[in-house]
């Protein structure tokens, strides 16, 4: 046997409204978004930040349109990483507030950011080149800020962004030449993006990176000579998937970063700040639901064959940057928080082994046209799956509680 | 510095018509499957298979249209793993010709599979009774083969999917009990589907996988004391994608099968039997050919971000069912074969540190606008990737050398 992820607090002793969402969605398989649950993240998130540092959301981590219209309001920005995701949020939000950060922008790219008046996070030096060419041939004045590939490295965090040669942002060692030379072309200089790392559970070493970020923000603007208006500090506020795994204290989180901007360089004073978030935001709002198809015994294992699964959601099946394969939280959802009866696995219905999204987990006895529900399913899950993969029908997106 | 992959024989010393694929495509990225190489496959294999042996094409591992429509007539069956293949499939085949194998089946996919006359490949007793009872509903007679989950499995196989339990299947202990419920509700029996690995390079392996697979087919018919019409042999042939990698041997194989009928138990004297193949019949025909847009340096190392990656070639970047990330075969587009020049990681435009297609490998000095090109990617490549991850634009594919 193998143990279940953690189902997210707000879900563990809850009777989800099944028939109701499947209703809406027109069957399974689908991704419910409770927004209550965002809401009451962004609420909480809010109320543990120090005033004057702001909320961006990362929509690379959901994209989906209704959810974007409803997070807007509440946010103070949305960073996006495409000229894609970049039309979805120009629909919601209005132009200040956007940033878009990716390398390999091509040009038609840079030129709708500025087209729609976006901050561009610049990845180097030939990025800003193009992007003063396509702002001179638009006859705008093109927004831009530096990502800066930090010196260090988020510790604990699934993807580390920093402290090494990396494709994202700009050596810290040649920033300052980058920020001479968009003052020289006559654009807006707009600060600093500064990214170490994601999906970090451990809260001290997010508070020492915040540290650490404001810090070198100081350096660099120092060096520049000039305060930058925004630091987008990045965000990395991991969520439980597995086992063992704790929240962040973002309220912990909340008190370092005050205590860090109290006594911040100088040349700060005037500078605003933001975290930018994205999984921490939507992650543990989004269930997958997926029912059971067949239910069969082979060399005396139990398997639930549900109608969807690495096509869907392909971080749940442990091939979307993990090493080892574990368990996310999962159960029957008609029966959340019930005693566990047998030991099954639950496959998803394509003909590859990798489609596995729980392996040899204890639920309850699950029958054909049960419904079997993945938890911690809001972020990089239906967008970062292969939907096409074997031709079986598109997931449904639902947006409830809003 | 690590190695890249081996270059397909066939595009190691060829000049490439980029300019003629890219204006054929619309723009980069995108994928070039090219025909003659596949026809070539076909025709290799043709001639070292036993007469008898049909070739099945596994549509799963590249289902695009043209690709299909001009693989059809020289194939002898299509296996489709989905109602969405299926349909692409009828577009294209006759009805007898076709297999549906893949845990999960819907009850809308056995109709449409009932109703196009393609054989269900049944993988357990529900599906089975599931089947007879859609059957009875439409007043047709449906075709059903069983899928064995065999007890060995194929030695150095990418992925195993036999000797042991299984989602895929009816273990072979139960075969015979069902073959006889198949008999008794009037159903049409097609035989056995036996499946047992893919991606292997040992063709010493893949010859003892058939030798047992035939074997095992005997006993089930003896068992079942009726013999199976068709015998789908399942493929498994790997092709090399990383250093060291070597072809397996096609004609070794076929004379190794050729020797195992000869001696084939009388009761499978009157079966047809037949391989199924994906990848080795159009992987090595497709190239992922994608543009730099960007050349950057970063501590001390060189990056090439081209305009696609990760969400157009998961299996590249090493986040597709790989433990250890390897590189597979790239060069720049222009000039494969050229000597190289430097060292340089090829990453696509995703922020995210998955999104690396190529890491510290040798290459000719590429500039921005150069083509990248990555070879060995005409399975498993644009339908298996998250296409809508970060909101690029989608992969274009073309056909060429029909």
């Amino acid at each position: 046997m193998k143990a279940s992820g953690p189902i997210p607090p707000e879900f563990a002793a809850r009777e989800l409204p099944l028939a109701e969402w499947i209703a809406q969605a027109g069957s399974t398989p689908l991704y419910a978004y409770d927004f209550g649950i965002v809401r009451a993240r962004i609420a909480r998130l809010r109320a543990a930040l120090p005033s004057g540092v702001g909320i961006h959301y990362a929509v690379k981590a959901n994209p989906y349109a209704p959810l974007l219209s409803a997070i807007a309001p509440l946010v103070d920005g949305m960073d996006v990483a495409s000229a894609g995701e970049l039309e979805k949020v120009t629909a919601v939000m209005t132009s200040k507030s956007m940033s878009f950060a990716g390398p390999g922008k091509r040009d038609a790219e840079i030129e709708a950011a500025i087209v729609a008046g976006a901050t561009i996070n610049l990845e180097s030096e030939g990025e800003a080149s193009r992007a003063f060419a396509i702002a001179e041939r638009l006859g705008k004045v093109p927004r831009l800020a530096v990502r800066v590939n930090p010196d260090f490295e988020l510790r604990g965090s699934g993807m580390r962004m920093g402290g090494r040669a990396s494709p994202f942002g700009v050596d810290a060692s040649r920033v300052t030449a980058l920020v001479k030379r968009i003052g020289s072309a006559g654009a807006e200089w707009r600060g600093f993006h500064i990214f170490a790392g994601s999906q970090s559970l451990d809260t001290a070493a997010i508070s020492e990176t915040q540290a650490a970020t404001v810090a070198l923000a100081g350096r660099l603007a120092e060096e520049v000579d000039s305060p930058p208006p925004l630091v987008n500090l990045g965000g990395g506020f991991g969520i439980p998937y597995f086992a063992g795994d704790v929240s962040v204290n973002v309220e912990a989180i909340g008190r370092s970063l005050g205590q860090q901007l109290d006594r911040r360089p100088t040349i700060l004073s005037a500078t605003r700040f933001a975290v930018e978030l994205g999984r921490w935001l939507v992650g543990e709002a989004g269930i997958y639901l997926a029912r059971v198809v067949d239910r069969k015994e082979s060399g005396g294992e139990t398997f639930l064959v549900v109608d969807g699964g690495l096509n869907h959601h392909l971080a749940a099946t442990g091939n979307f940057g993990t090493v080892v394969r574990r368990n996310y939280p999962v159960a029957v959802a008609g029966r959340i928080g019930a005693e566990a009866e047998e030991v099954v696995s639950v496959v998803g219905p394509l003909c590859t082994p990798l489609d596995r999204l729980a392996d040899r987990v204890a639920l309850p006895r699950a029958e054909v046209g049960d419904v079997i529900a993945v938890f911690a399913s809001g972020a990089y899950g239906a967008s970062a799956s292969p939907s096409a993969f074997l031709g079986h029908p598109a997931v449904r997106e639902i947006l409830v509680g809003v």
